[in-house]
């Protein structure tokens, strides 16, 4: 029997292109239904019904959500690139990292915009970001995940590609080359990785969601 | 070579049981240094530089961070009894489950001693123990982990003891059997594991801990 994959979404969700590039990494076709947030599909409801949440994967029935916890299932059912290293200690640190943009990075870099640029707010994500930087200068890679991207990247899609744009959009800017010469570098690699840019959502379209977002339109 | 496995912890964190429930399902010997949090030794600043927290484990010189990883790494490295279940579908639940833990159910409890039992508050915190009830409602096993204790019950032990030892400590008590039948049912199978019981610290100790901790000593 065919594997049958479905994948319920938004395609302007960072959380959403981290399982569509998962889904990529491993050439998995999947069925794409796009949820409208203000008025949620009853499956959606069924599937995740803890969170309400996009995504959710489901595989042959049977629903995961939580982006990372879905990226995760992906490398460990299906062959392809490897996301994951296989090694035990690269793993946890792969997961220690993608933990570390979950909880500490994405949340002082959202604030800024909340905070419509605080200097203060803007130093301590800065600082957060501060410790990406020098975790990539210490690797010396391409990527989080060495020569191609692995869990970290997908994890930091974010900041490679929509930190820009919200940027744009609000005239706040902070992520600069002057900065973050390295993480810089790598969101360039990464949003012009093939498996990356062809799921990313257009750039116009998302700056002006945040532009209506912010009250820039 | 011997495995040389050392942790940097503290007694009476609940984070930190969780690494040695896991060290002890896998019947690992290890050296336990005690931290100070108040004085942090060169030893912890060395090893988790990022957050500066135990628990931090050392596995042949190999530092690792944040507890839940550390538990899936002492999986995927040694063996003995199982933490993650094998199936990628039941582990990808157990992953999402513990996350809920993590992040739903324990900052909302936190927060009531926080509020000093603020009846808003605990309704937050005790919808989030309903979902957890209902899923061990639904799964109709001993554990989360089935017959067994695994991820998910490890990452919950804060609420199969502290949680009773701060309600004593502070006179809040919402964890009942009434509300909770399942759940209470659960804890109560869960620290009279052999292998939780003999590395809880002393009740005793931990309500005088937090009578201080909360005012009431």
């Amino acid at each position: 029997m065919a594997d049958e994959v479905k994948l319920y979404g938004l395609g302007g969700s960072p959380f959403v292109c981290r399982v569509k590039i998962a889904l990529n990494m491993k050439g998995i076709k999947y069925e794409n239904f796009e949820e409208d947030l203000g008025n949620k599909s009853a499956d959606l409801l069924k599937y995740n019904p803890v969170h309400k949440k996009v995504p959710v994967l489901v595989h042959n029935g049977n629903p995961i959500s939580e982006s990372l916890v879905i990226v995760e299932y992906i490398d460990d059912v299906w062959k392809g690139l490897p996301i994951l290293p296989q090694d035990p200690y690269e793993k946890a640190l792969a997961r220690f990292w993608a933990k570390f943009v979950d909880d500490k990075c994405m949340p002082a870099v959202y604030k800024v915009f909340g905070s419509k640029g605080d200097e203060q707010v803007v130093a301590e994500a800065c600082e957060q970001m501060q410790i990406l930087e020098n975790e990539l200068k210490v690797k010396g890679t391409k990527f989080f995940g060495g020569d191609n991207i692995g869990l970290v990247d997908i994890a930091a899609d974010f900041m490679a590609y929509w930190l820009g744009i919200i940027e744009e959009a609000t005239e706040i800017k902070f992520f600069t080359k002057d900065k973050f010469p390295k993480l810089t570098e790598w969101a360039d690699h990464f949003v012009n990785c093939e498996i990356v840019k062809e799921i990313l959502p257009p750039r116009e379209d998302m700056v002006s969601f945040f532009k209506k977002r912010f009250g820039k339109a």
